[in-house]
């Protein structure tokens, strides 16, 4: 078993860094705060014996070798960058219940044939440079570097440059790694409510649903909100507000499974008394079934198309992310399973509704989560939580997990 | 009648100033650029012979002097700020119209019984600062010094600090003028359709139509657009655009006069995959009827409160703007047609669709309007255009009638 202590105790000191303003955090990525935390899990992990390697996007692969120099490594991880408003654990859980995995290893002196390799991902949360899970699509080959590089923040600073700012561009080359992973093991929190609901301590992660982000312009023309007669106006800022709705219907419409949203909206000039002459938004579609997902969007710009078209507006459609339903890896999912159940922990299939690092690792190597649960389902949200015992549950079987995978 | 190049020549030296990015103009109040601005009209001024007068809300008052040194001095101004994405003409064709008729005054050896006073008053467009026509509004005793002093800008910079940042806290009490003004005159574009549909150089502005600006802040519950199901949602921009939706039917069902929309929406913390927590946005309503835009305010409250209630999210409701709709003086307003009438331009009635500086000092001095046409009624937009015949009509009106108005 691990030490739930020391975790806990690591998280708390993590979280010290890129504190949020109600108790969370902002450490988003390629701040600052990203470069001072990667220091921080640098530092923890040479203290337990890794050695590090860096790629060109900034992931993080802390070494702890194995007894058999021809064993491919076992991966484990997730991220450290978090939402603007985000919580403790998103992410960081799965990193430092990684190294948490390796202090226990040192802890017992468990030596295992295959290496296990600590990884944090860059820019997973993909809220300031969009897709998510932008350094693990790359490592596995989903978008080139310089395709990466070349993502603009809302101020317009570029991937490349940032990552080159904060000092953390390594030289491997970023997905050299990918066709010598024995496997890879993340834990997450679940993000969402049914763990806590059905009173299990772990979700052994069996599929992860599909996105797709659609980014909608709708240009209408800015005018004065007081001398421009109703008739004459082309207001972009009420398009978006029909087309929100839409998207609700839409996502209603598929039930049990599919969700929809818009979480990102910037209105242009944004000035109370110009009528919006355009409006940029990103609409969030999410299903286990890539037809519904696909499905969803078709609606969605059929129904945007007419909306416009009706309101004089012009629109236009760009995808700037997406990820296809995932399955995870059976041999991988079994040993979270058995892990769970020799630990005497509750435990049931789940499918992800976030989209994980793992969904894109599961691409190039055998691969499988952990979820663990989380207060009211709540996650994004500074307010996020979760108990010490969950946090030592979810660490434990990963521990399981990887050591049987790993082979002792 | 008035030198038109003259006038244009100064119009298009002044757009030089806060170039906005599509042939428009940024030039906000409290910015480098508004300084800029100022200190090139108060160096015309001063070559025409004016001497300044500077109140501590930065409001800019240039003295001809009269003949009788008992006579009340007539005004005559508008502002030289303007939206982000704002126009050349909003607001400045007032301002350098009113130093055209000095200009003019000056060539023709026109001495007048009263003073001319050409004003710049600070901060009409609202954008930076809410309420519109603040300066103004103080100046008229509408608000107080500390209450304009104490106005944020969406980086929480408040108003006074940047008046004296850009060093333009004058010694003048603000107010202390306001019952000591013959008259006051203000050319505007009309930023609406009409006079341009009617084929008129000339718009003689009887009423503006009153307005008011509600700030609704919605507060539901930041949560990951994945792995929240639809029923466990508090999405405040889905909330938000209902809201949008029943402004404008509210709107629409005052016909013909009233509009309504909303221009500014700030959504947080604006992330792809977080659902909304919160959004703080402005209506703004207006109608020449006082009580039309008492009940659609009524009408939106109480249908907000519904929607809100109905998806479990929290609505405020704060008042930022807002001002009656205004009847201008009978004297000043005949003046105007006169001088229209005695040039041979085409004219007629028309109600304000606008606020302006106008509406507020007509509270403390007999106070009228003239409109010249802008294409497509266009305004708040950095196309917004006009012709040099008809900033010419506007002006030569503005001169007869302060010319009148001031006495030979
Ligand atoms: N786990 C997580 O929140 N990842 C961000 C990508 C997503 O939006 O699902
Ligand atoms: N003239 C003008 O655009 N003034 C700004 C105040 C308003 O929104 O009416």
């Amino acid at each position: 078993r691990i030490n739930a202590d020391r975790l806990w105790d690591s998280l708390m000191e993590m979280a010290k860094i890129g504190p949020g303003v109600a108790g969370g955090n902002n450490r988003q990525t390629l701040t600052d705060a990203d470069s001072e935390g990667r220091k921080l899990f640098q530092k923890w992990c040479e203290d337990a014996g890794m050695t590090m390697g860096v790629d060109t996007m900034g992931n993080m692969f802390m070494t702890r070798p194995g007894t058999d120099p021809d064993a491919l490594p076992v991966y484990v991880g997730s991220h450290l960058d978090t939402q603007p408003t985000g919580g403790k654990y998103d992410g960081v859980l799965g990193v430092l219940g990684g190294l948490e995995v390796v202090r226990t290893m040192n802890d017992l002196g468990i030596k295992t044939k295959h290496p296990i390799v600590v990884t944090n991902w860059t820019n997973e949360e993909g809220t300031r440079f969009a897709p998510a899970m932008l350094a693990s699509g790359v490592f596995a080959g989903i978008h080139s570097l310089d395709e990466a590089y070349a993502k603009e923040d809302h101020e317009g600073l570029k991937f490349g440059d940032e990552l080159k700012r904060i000092g953390w561009v390594g030289d491997e080359e970023v997905g050299a790694r990918k066709d010598k992973m024995h496997a890879m093991f993340e834990l997450h929190i679940e993000q969402g409510p049914i763990l806590e609901t059905e009173g299990k301590d772990i979700g052994v992660v069996t599929h992860g649903q599909g996105l797709s982000w659609t980014q909608v312009t709708i240009t209408g023309k800015d005018s004065h909100t007081g001398s421009t007669p109703m008739p004459m106006r082309k207001n972009a800022g009420l398009g978006m507000a029909r087309i929100l709705e839409l998207v609700d219907e839409i996502a209603w419409s598929h039930k049990p499974h599919a969700v929809g949203a818009a979480g990102h909206i910037d209105v242009y000039p944004n000035s109370r008394n110009v009528i919006p002459g355009k409006v940029v938004f990103t609409i969030d579609f999410r299903s286990p079934d890539i037809n519904v997902i696909a499905a969803m969007e078709e609606d969605m710009k059929k129904g945007a198309k007419k909306i416009c078209d009706m309101m004089g507006l012009e629109v236009e459609f760009e995808k700037v992310g997406g990820f296809d339903p995932v399955t995870f890896d059976e041999n991988c999912v079994t040993a979270v399973r058995n892990a769970a159940e020799r630990l005497g922990y509750t435990h049931q299939n789940i499918i992800s509704g976030a989209g994980h690092d793992a969904c894109w690792i599961n691409k190039v190597a055998p691969t499988a989560m952990i979820m663990c649960p989380c207060v009211d389902g709540l996650s994004h949200n500074e307010a996020e939580e979760i108990s010490k015992d969950w946090a030592k549950a979810g660490t434990d079987v990963l521990f399981h997990a990887v050591v049987e995978t790993a082979e002792i």
